[in-house]
């Protein structure tokens, strides 16, 4: 292959991402494989940052759209760079960890827009999904972390369909494949195993 | 902003769109709001007839689909460049009234492909939606404006769904923000403010 | 029109496209129509097997992804080429017989991705349903042919909006209609005829 391998995984507030993704990346780390996480949140901020236009994650969704789109493209070239210079050749794999939509005052906004799905040029986009009553319960449970706007069935319901057509437009525009992990409660090792074997799939 | 706010509006026949919209553009002017509505049908009309190659509405549909490809295309850079040249800086807003997805003889036509789409260059594509019901019911009402194809339930159930992943599609292929507004029976003015808030906040 | 009539098929194993084109085929041929059916499938393998990429249908799925995508955009090229050239100007159609999606173990594999599509330039995208039981009815009559892991109903429906929703994505880069024919249980003739009335309108 001519570059790192790059795998985009997304899913909605609520459906265990970062859970999904942690214990897979223990089961690859256990089994020899190189693995890098890196947040597309965490890059905007610090790219944001070093060019003076926010101190904090706050301030990012003031900022005019076409300005944020800009920073978009830039980030995703970063992290592209970044991928295809990590040292090793074998077994090393990177996860993009983002979003295919986030929930805005303004609407659903593409977080995996054409500038930015074809800079990342990702092997695969993995969509996290949960049944609407899971991810509405983990909402419940955490009202710190969760914005009560999105504490009803019907939005949870009408969110998961959004997300995942956006993620199929963005896979398209790439021919990059989709994979549908259905993260079921109580069966996080199961969900993570499988995204250990689409690592192994592409690693072939 | 380096160009004026263009919200494309769309919504399948029978959700009730030209209602909401006129709704809100009447909020939006007593706001001091200088707003336009521009129907991309309209311009099409008008551009295909000055260059003499249809002279009335009826005919467009028989025109070479190549064709009304490029005409389409012509009629995105013209509206774009209109809206650029709308006098004032502060609280101008444009809304382009189309289509996400029309219903012909040969299939479901996109309204905004990646040639349209990318041209308008909308800042947000707002979504009318309404249940199925209602749609068929305010289509057997008004029975002179609707075609007859459309008086059935599950069709309207497809075509809701169809047009929202249309919209999508659309919505990815310039990083555009897209808004789904429930525009639910006897509340006209709830969804109004709904498409009044997102100018607002588009505006900040 | 400058170039010859294009219309690619898709729809997930089981749903009845070959036993439909074939009708349609028949009646179009019946009425004078030149018809070509080109299997993307077969021309990606042919291709392969003429730069010793591989020797057999089995090989293709193990070779780099980046090799298939480049393998996927010159078969277009191929094809597209092929149509143009198919002599005769009147009542010339062919049809590219593929798929929106492709089931793989590492996601949903677009089978129209945006360097595909350009290519094809296609005129329409038919979709093929039908019901998610009729699909594992035609899956358990036939396990030769079909994949095991496709026999169980909300994966089937899952696949089967999954597909849609990649065929819609598809149609947008183009501005390609897209039809969505159901194929009912024993019914095949209705659409088959749906196929030829949308040639005769395409032929207008």
């Amino acid at each position: 292959m001519s570059s790192k391998l790059l795998l985009v995984i997304v899913g909605i507030p609520g459906v265990g991402k970062t859970t999904v993704l942690n214990a897979a990346v223990e089961i690859l780390v256990s089994r020899g494989y190189v693995v890098r996480v890196l947040n597309y949140g965490d890059y905007m901020l610090k790219s944001l940052i070093s060019r003076n236009l926010v101190r904090s994650r706050d301030e990012i969704r003031r900022l005019p759209l076409q300005l944020q789109r800009e920073v978009q493209a830039l980030v995703a070239d970063d992290i592209r760079r970044e991928v295809d210079e990590t040292p090793g050749n074998e077994k090393v794999v990177s996860f993009v960890d983002t979003h295919a939509v986030i929930k805005t005052t303004t609407g659903y906004w593409p977080g995996l827009p054409k500038h930015v799905i074809e800079r990342l040029s990702p092997d695969a986009i993995i969509v996290i999904e949960a049944s609407p009553e899971e991810v509405l319960s983990r909402q419940l449970k955490d009202r710190s972390r969760y914005r009560a706007d999105y504490a009803d069935v019907n939005l949870i319901t009408e969110l998961l369909q959004v997300n995942r057509c956006f993620a199929i437009a963005s896979a398209v525009l790439v021919g990059a494949s989709l994979y549908i992990i259905h993260n079921r409660e109580g069966r996080v090792l199961e969900a993570a195993s499988e995204l250990v074997n689409i690592v192994n799939n592409l690693m072939r």
